[in-house]
């Protein structure tokens, strides 16, 4: 019998395995700590697994990982090092991600809080705007995700640039590679999107210095920052100190470095933050178990594999 | 000497009359009611014109009008029959208003009244959201404003129709077709947005009837309504009354019968209900008089007028 494990502890995974058995109802789903038989289990779905559970499964042959994230298998350190990963592309999370960014791109350059509390005060006040082509959004991170929010930004007219490890052709989007480049991409930046990857090297890039450079001469007065890759990226007290001096005019962040964020979180009542649970793109476990029953049919029909980690880069 | 005159009495037009006069330094711009030499008048801006102003300029070629509804120009009763009307086209408006369109769908799709209450009470809840894909937006008016909103929508994912006097053909937008199919975009439709002319047959069009014949059993519950057309085409109480009753799940009103709103309306205050002051393309006057001084160039050299407005249609 072939099985299909889920390592997922901090989950409530209930409604992920009725999924899963719907989508690959030839298999045994099976939820750790219930693991039975572990020569059964060929595929496993991994967040944050307990050490040991996985490099304990003879017959293992992919891992999967639900998110677009991978950080959280990665962090594993018995992590079996022969087994691949396949991240989850469904073109649904992109569509999600790409929702969620470009919506809070154009909160913050129509100034929809303003907007609102002229409502709250009955004021009505048709205040000058600048035009999409007025701003220069940066994209930092250039993966599926990165390149259509990059590609969506442009056709709604915003000035678009990205920056990723190696230099991409995206049409529309001025592209810029490597940490040499990462000061010229932070200068003409008005607001700062973030979709990295988490790995060592973006461990904290998103700092006081980082949002310094950023352009302070823009239409919106100071610049703005959107985190939503994760929030090991963001150092939050200097993204705090920046909101106090000014330095940012406003944030929306999605993730933190502690979640669920403590209630005794500033960000939780900043008048210039809006704030998500972690929420930007989550897509439904149907559709997700539906692109991993898939990746599966089409592994044991062809021994292939879409969307395969690779370690070394850490994504 | 050729002079440009601004007829806008409502409007606080020195800002306007500068960014002529840069456009037009060979003209000399004119305010009403310094209407000067009436014969030297060779092109008119009119925004409620008052009765008779335009039909005595002896040797007025073009009247202008300086946003996308010319339903301002065409109340004068006394409008000369003989003098084309040109409608601004301009890429900065059309872009304007996709991006509040863009922006309130979205805000209605992702439920951010109830992600922003959630951060109020300090509450990390990661509901589950649908796709945009599982919505269906209707856009009642094709033009040039309709179209664009239209095609941007479907690229985020959304399944867009759009319902216009004429069948059109655009990429990505099922077409609904005149009174006979009104019926049937408006029961495919959970969230309604209008971006329609005022004519005679457009106004009162957004009443009590049409939204009890929109989806009521769609992804978000209860159907939205997202009007930027004109004030003219919703019966006021009519909303209120379907948002009691829960007929319509939220709206967003950037137009109004009485505009500015008067402070008792019920409007400023509803939970349920994003107000924006007529803002939602609001171009910035340096554009647009850009525009009309390339229209009056191409008209001296050519003859020929763009956007010509068809006053038996009314737009």
């Amino acid at each position: 019998m072939s099985a299909f494990l889920f390592v997922t502890p901090t989950w409530d995974g209930d409604q992920w395995a009725n999924e899963m058995k719907k989508a690959l109802p030839r298999h045994d789903i099976r939820k750790w700590p219930a693991i039975g038989e572990t020569a059964d289990v060929r595929y496993a779905a991994a967040w944050l697994p307990p050490p040991n559970v996985l490099r304990e499964l003879p017959n293992l042959k992919v891992i999967f990982s639900l998110g677009a994230g991978v950080d959280a298998i990665l962090s594993d350190p018995t992590l079996p090092d022969n087994i691949p990963i396949v991240r989850v592309n469904s073109p649904d999370l992109t569509m999600r991600m790409s929702e969620h960014i470009v919506m809070h791109v154009l909160m913050h350059h129509r100034q929809q809080a303003r907007i609102l509390a002229n409502q709250r005060n009955k004021t009505w006040d048709s205040f000058p705007q600048h035009a999409a082509s007025a701003l220069r959004v940066g994209v930092m991170g250039l993966g599926v995700l990165g390149e259509d929010a990059a590609k969506k930004l442009a056709m709604l007219g915003f000035q678009v640039a990205g920056w990723s490890r190696s230099r991409k052709s995206i049409y529309g989007v001025q592209s810029f590679a490597g940490a040499e480049e990462l000061d010229a991409f932070l200068t003409r930046t008005d607001i700062l999107v973030c979709l990295l990857p988490a790995t060592a090297e973006t461990d904290g890039l998103i700092n006081r210095a980082v949002i310094k450079k950023l352009a302070h001469n823009g239409p919106l007065g100071a610049p703005v920052l959107i985190n939503a890759g994760r929030g090991r990226q963001q150092v939050e007290a200097d993204i705090l100190a920046a909101l106090e001096s000014g330095e940012l005019l406003a944030v929306s962040l999605d993730v933190f470095g502690k979640e669920p964020l403590p209630n005794d979180s500033p960000f939780w009542s900043h008048p210039r933050v809006y704030l998500t649970p972690h929420s930007a793109a989550d897509s439904e476990p149907s559709v997700i178990c539906t692109y991993v029953a898939q990746a599966i049919t089409q592994f044991e029909k062809t021994g292939q594999l879409d969307n395969l980690v690779d370690r070394t880069r850490g994504y």
